[in-house]
């Protein structure tokens, strides 16, 4: 009670992308009564019999809804049992004193009494403690704690094998079992069969990857794939991965042919980002993380990379892992997440993998940008990353993007932006626009 | 109406562990009358009210429960779109004279007349078709439904890709886009590899695989890995692979570690079982099944290698899949399929591999018996499946064993069986009558 529910709850609902259901609200709508109306004239126990039916009823709903539980719920066995079974039960973290300054002077029936309102809290604690899943003070917390990503130090005696970049295991003394190269040169099936091969893992065993996006990529498909499937424990260490490649839980290898062209969605246990890592990143590696704090930004229609760093991460983790909890096998509004990128990964291809990544998705974000006719945030976006142009061939570029596409009616189908925040998904560009915007990226 | 839901209904449930819940006797619960009473007095609209709301909350249940809707139910939208949301639309296939001889004489209000009732009959089939997601007569063919299994000659116009066993596209002239080895030299990681770089689909696109267990393993884990997992359909061409090793979802493919040390569990969008395969089936392949027929029919409390072949494809099909619908990823009753298995296992790494299976599976069949004190059973498995002894080391087939099974307390789990029928998943066994169980079977 006083912790701030009524606040949190519809705005994770909305982040989420699901219905927002106030137990309370639903009291309220069934006997045409306020709650304090209810607990006068029928008494706590009609009401606790009547919030217990109501709360099991929407514990169970398909698709499932965020349900605001009022704070002496859970003192109901049944719907104790309902939370644990069927439910993500966060709890909201406040102190007795914040609680006691939101409800002071409402007409809450257990709030009249500053002390019998601490009581009240210090009685109920324990059993929030005991069934929580997850706690947050703010809804990007509260995404967090539900994707499972903690912002904290990496626990070292976590996990039955520790898989670490070669690079970053030396840096910071990573106590790893077994190394992977720097980089995407790990991103290979040569790699995934040396961890297969030596890892001796049981069923039930976990792996921790320790490293980049293409660390935790190839761990992650090693793991998604050893004796059909074991846990593992993500630890990013570049701003790529902190931000966005270890959320969401795709994870592959690169063969020739193709950029993952083989992988699995295996959601990591957890995620575990510690901001520490980005410390000793060299200043080129944290420059390709900002191409994707400035997009995720946009998306989000923040200016998140104003932030300090560790906030950024915070906000950008916790955005693309809420858009990932609503389209986890990428069939939907995950697409977004590609803004900038079909420029990119046609520049790349024309540089056979020499140009950056970052560097990439900042000149394709220039490209978006501009043909969403939002000329004065690309010359911001610009002024941010001032990408220098891509040395390559435009014929090149020009047909890795139009295989990737698949024209049709000589439009191709893009991400762009309406506004900052608001993507559009599936615009159809004019052929010959798309091809201008990306020439006008080639030096 | 008379189709015989009441009847399939409750054996399904039973099957798939899962409770059963007719609406119908919801009703009868909450009016304390019978259907035809509520009819009589209330009205077929009232009656039709309160069915709706019961579907509906029974449809929305958790853990899911087997539904017996009663005919008319469907006349409701509401009703109909949280079938077609939330549930697999049985349809229980009848003809309706044999609907009307099951119904007729009963007090049910719209079966008091024949010609009605065929009217009834004709208007409502339409709605059913549309809505079924599968069709049954009994119980097997239900889980068969349930679990995407037809038994069914191949429809060669089917999928995006065909991958065939190399003698199977040979004899049968399967149009492969790509074909593999014959067996087990089929499943290793340079297959995978092969065919990863050669298949070349979108996302989306289905494989197909034409082949034995080995075939059907390795395509279906480069299915569930390329682009992070595309449909496939199984077309298991052994008596192995279609009471077996292509019903359950799990895929994989050997390291020289383990076998299935690198797999997924990915249940094929469909399973196509056609018994004309089996009869260009060497001899000794057709051995090998039998070991599975006669396991599967120890577990069922059948003596289902008595049935015609096709037979035994359909009932052991059938039962493989409620097992693992009930667990798909073999996190508990699904052990009970490794009957006769740890003795196998061991003898085979004790052969290196040489000693084929289905001998192996027969042999260890034996020692599962016996242990079990069910020595009868025994001699009948000896007599039909007259396996030879094993020609291996003791010593090394005890230590794969011991290894396999991790011992505790000089005890070693297995499962048993307590009767036909009634497996015991959890047998500990003193060391020294397993080791004396297994020596048994070597010559």
């Amino acid at each position: 009670m006083g912790a701030g529910k009524s606040t949190l709850g519809p705005e994770l609902a909305q982040r989420l992308g699901r219905a927002f259901v106030s137990v309370d609200a639903l009291v309220e709508e069934r006997t045409g009564l306020s709650v304090p109306e209810v607990f006068e004239g029928r008494g706590e126990q009609a009401f606790r019999a009547l919030e217990e039916e109501l709360a099991c009823e929407t514990l169970g709903r398909r698709p499932p809804v965020v349900v605001e539980l009022g704070g002496g719920a859970l003192g109901s066995e049944r719907t104790r049992r309902a939370v644990s079974e069927s439910a993500f039960a966060l709890l909201v973290e406040t102190t007795p004193d914040e609680a006691w300054e939101r409800v002071a002077g409402s007409e809450r029936p257990l709030a009249q009494d500053p002390e019998r309102f601490r009581a009240l809290y210090d009685e109920r604690r324990a059993l929030y403690e005991a069934l929580a899943d997850g706690r947050a003070r703010d809804v990007d917390g509260a995404i967090l704690a539900l994707a499972g990503i903690a912002l904290a130090p990496l626990d070292e005696t976590e996990g039955d094998a520790v898989v670490a970049d070669e690079r970053v295991a030396e840096l910071h003394g990573i106590a790893a079992t077994h190394v992977v190269p720097a980089g995407e040169a790990a991103k290979t099936l040569a790699e995934a069969e040396r961890l297969w091969r030596a890892l001796r893992l049981e069923r039930g065993a976990t792996v921790v990857a320790v490293g980049g996006g293409s660390t935790t990529d190839l761990v992650g498909f090693v793991a998604a794939t050893l004796l059909r499937g074991v846990p593992w424990i993500a630890v990013p260490t570049t701003l790529v991965g902190q931000v966005d490649a270890a959320i969401g839980g795709k994870t592959g290898v690169d063969l020739p042919e193709a950029k993952n062209l083989v992988g699995a969605f295996h959601w990591p246990a957890r995620t575990v980002i510690d901001t520490a890592f980005l410390t000793t990143l060299p200043a080129a590696e944290l420059e390709h993380g900002r191409a994707e704090v400035v997009k995720t930004g946009l998306l989000a229609g923040e200016r998140l990379w104003e932030l300090p760093l560790a906030e950024q991460v915070r906000s950008c983790a916790a955005f693309k892992a809420a858009v990932c909890l609503r389209d986890p096998l990428d069939r939907g509004e995950r697409v977004q997440l590609n803004l900038g990128h079909t420029f990119a990964h046609a520049l790349e291809a024309a540089s056979a993998y020499s140009l950056p990544h970052g560097r990439a998705v900042a000149l394709g974000l220039l490209a978006a940008l501009r043909l969403s006719g939002l000329d004065d945030l690309a010359r911001d976006v610009r002024e941010l990353l001032s990408p220098r142009s891509a040395d390559v061939d435009p014929e090149r570029a020009w047909e890795a993007l139009a295989y990737d596409k698949k024209r049709r009616d000589g439009r191709v189908r893009l991400v762009l932006l309406d506004a900052p925040g608001k993507p559009r998904l599936d615009a159809e560009v004019a052929e010959a626009d798309v091809r201008r915007a990306l020439e006008a990226l080639i030096e």
